[in-house]
């Protein structure tokens, strides 16, 4: 995830170091670590309970009091922009945003480039979000080059990355199952549009990271999970199956993560010959769940979960919106160099 | 104003309660308290006051700098939104803001509920405008039903409501005749577009909590005061008239609310047809207003204003606009259970 | 700049006041004073040294926490935008924002006059730009009317003004000659389309606080400087030469100011018939420039600079960039009068 200006401090003697990895960008979530995960995780539990008491409210918010970030929001979104804006706001961040690029000066035919280097001649870190696949990375090379250079964040690019998506998911399975030995182990059914689903793809290439991890493909044939991650997980030894059908594996799963129909991406509407019901959770598939199994979702959702199901303890989909804004404080944090000051 | 999760205390024998009410949601302007409205009045003035000084600015900036708000406001709207905006930095509060549908992830098709519950996510108070009515109460509904609700403050929901827009109004009635025993036996006047102004239908409904009040209905024939809330003011044996001639009144007024032509709400153009001189202040008017005789508008205001009233002691609309920030600050404080922090 | 409410302080016998000239609303660049130009020139720079440091920058940071500032921007800016808004975080204001006027009270017909009226309701300082020219100036003419005015700070009004742009190219100037004995006596070329570009002209007007400046305009024939700063320079004998050969003079050039073709505001193509190679800096032509000359631009930048030349140390544009968000910092805090504070 923390490709370039990345620097792997080995660990050294010393007993409770909080951190061993320094970041720069958050970009691509394949290159990631499992000290690092834990790091992270830890690193948004101590945030998360600071937060709690109004005294640990307002440490937090004096860290960062006189950092600026920029939001950098080309292609709509509501929830990542909120999460990562109150991420910001929670340290004392003082933030700029641009959610409409027909506001800004490229109307005046500014390079990308140039326009990247302006906003990091004002802010501290920049966190961006487009429709064009790749435009992250572009501009963390455009920072490594110049003699100023600040954090990006990938909020997402285009169809193929999410990075920090996969983080709060994996966050949330390992709050989850921090009393049952962690991830390590657990059965992990994915269930929906696997085809274009950027969210389950990082999360399929997140589980190196962890031991023992069994997952279930749950898809339509035609939303199956593509070639590429399946030839990762099978050179990385990790075990998984596919089917079409969820009633067959649903009382083995320890997490069923559920994601809707990326209609959006359809050519000609072939997401509608899809009969949604077999892929849906309600009342029915709840009885068949393990009492300790949980729902997740990266949201927003479609009909593929009743509403009935938010009652459920466990449905996890809104504690995992929050998680995200929980680890966006942890990555925030990490890469303005202040997490000693919450260990 | 406060129907949902509203906690009335009843009063102690302690002396100096500041407040003895707890609000959660504000939303329907109707169901209030004279309690109540005292107490936010004394609120507002207090806050005031400690803003004149530096000290005190810096004490109400440190009050909720922990805090955060999220600003939805899907119809248009620069006053109101600025307003809340500023109220919310004068305590310290950090805001964020939707102010076009189009942006959000309406557009990928999650539900009104399930947008809402993921605002109340990232921030501990969500204040909202819309074009359809009834949306704030819809939301402090899905508030009510889950586990972490935040309160809902309704800054404006279609042609009805607009509490907060009443209880500004009735601080500046307040404030004005502090010196003259209050709201309690005065004569107001309200003018205009009776029919489809939402500011004097509040206030009308907030009227019964003072008493002898006598209120004077200054419109054209088809822009008269509708029937709701004559029959309520007949109910709770509020004294009022009806006319269509200003001068005939003017001197008896303690106030003269004046509201403008709603023209935006018109089938046909049927305002066109008025002769709104009939419902104008100007130079004339002013020679026949009281000495004390205060002038209010809720502002933006059309030709009914001569801008050469701007200058004249009774004219209180742009004090109005000031007082309306200082009793959204109120508000805040007091659904953030901080009030006893400036008391 | 300083024209209204301006109050000159004759210089006492104090040895070290940092300041002797106070100022209300930043509006025409034409009026000014040298003395002011230093002033805000070692205001910028102390403040840039501060924020260096985390414990200056936490300093910063509390100088205005209770003040608030509203960005009112009808026409699409980024650079002027950003810059302002984090120049107002650097000192702890906090801001709204309107930066389209569709969202704006405006579509239910409310005058200018009361618009601006109902935005310093709320703030201390309102930081305008639009499309019309002249509109900042009116801004100030009614605050100027009022009980309770608000500095208005022009962020750029029409084609003809840029007031803090030229403040940040003064203090780029000054930085650059700071070992050189400063701008007095320099050789300054301008080079682009003169004719309609508002940066340089505001620069020529700023030229006579210095004294023995020689300047050189270098532009196609259609666009060159207008007659009335010309006219302006002769008046105040300032020399100035004019070629249309960039060659001819790049050798005795100090500075050379860069600019590009303003083809929004062509009435027909106009700009499309220039050979704008001849007007362009890349390798060729830094290889003839002074080792110590540098190299500016307003920024946004066409074709006009190689990208080449911003590795090359002789090139100030980006840091001219972030001198604007230092200029607009100082600018702020002489307006609000805390200029004693990092003195």
């Amino acid at each position: 995830m923390w490709v370039t200006k990345e620097v792997v401090q080995e660990q050294g003697q010393q007993e409770q170091s909080s951190s061993n990895t320094t970041l720069f960008h958050v970009l691509d979530p394949r290159v990631f670590k499992r000290q690092l995960l834990d790091n992270l995780c830890g690193l948004a539990t101590r945030v998360r309970m600071l937060a709690k008491s109004p005294a640990g409210a307002k440490l937090l918010q004096d860290l960062a009091l006189n950092r600026r970030a920029m939001l950098y929001f080309t292609q709509p979104s509501t929830r990542t922009f909120l999460s990562f804006n109150n991420a910001c706001h929670i340290l004392g961040i003082r933030t700029s945003e641009i959610r409409d690029r027909s506001i800004s000066s490229e109307v005046k035919g500014e390079s990308f480039e140039d326009a990247i280097r302006t906003f990091s001649s004002y802010v501290d870190v920049i966190i961006m979000r487009s429709q064009e696949p790749g435009r992250a990375a572009q501009a963390a090379r455009i920072m490594d080059s110049i003699e100023r250079p600040v954090p990006i964040i990938d909020a997402g690019s285009g169809s193929e990355q999410h990075p920090t998506q996969a983080l709060l998911d994996i966050y949330t399975l390992d709050r989850s199952f921090s009393q049952r030995g962690g991830i390590d182990g657990k059965v992990i059914g994915m269930m929906g549009d696997l085809r274009r689903g950027r969210t389950v793809r990082s999360l399929c290439y997140l589980m190196r990271s962890y031991t023992n991890v069994r997952l279930i493909f749950i898809a339509p044939k035609n939303f199956s999970m593509r070639d590429d991650v399946k030839t990762h997980l099978n050179e990385q030894e990790i075990a998984f199956v596919e089917t079409d059908c969820l009633s067959e594996v649903l009382p083995e799963l320890d997490a069923l993560y559920v994601t809707r129909m990326q209609s959006e991406w359809d050519q000609e509407g072939e997401s509608n010959d899809i009969d949604l019901s077999q892929y849906t959770v309600g009342k029915k598939q709840l009885a068949m769940l393990k009492p300790n199994g949980i729902i997740m979702h990266p949201l927003p959702r479609g009909p593929e979960i009743d509403p009935i199901v938010d009652a459920d303890p466990r449905a996890m989909y809104w504690r995992q919106e929050r998680n995200g804004m929980w680890m966006r404080v942890a990555i925030l944090l990490k890469l303005l160099q202040l997490e000693e000051s919450v260990s």
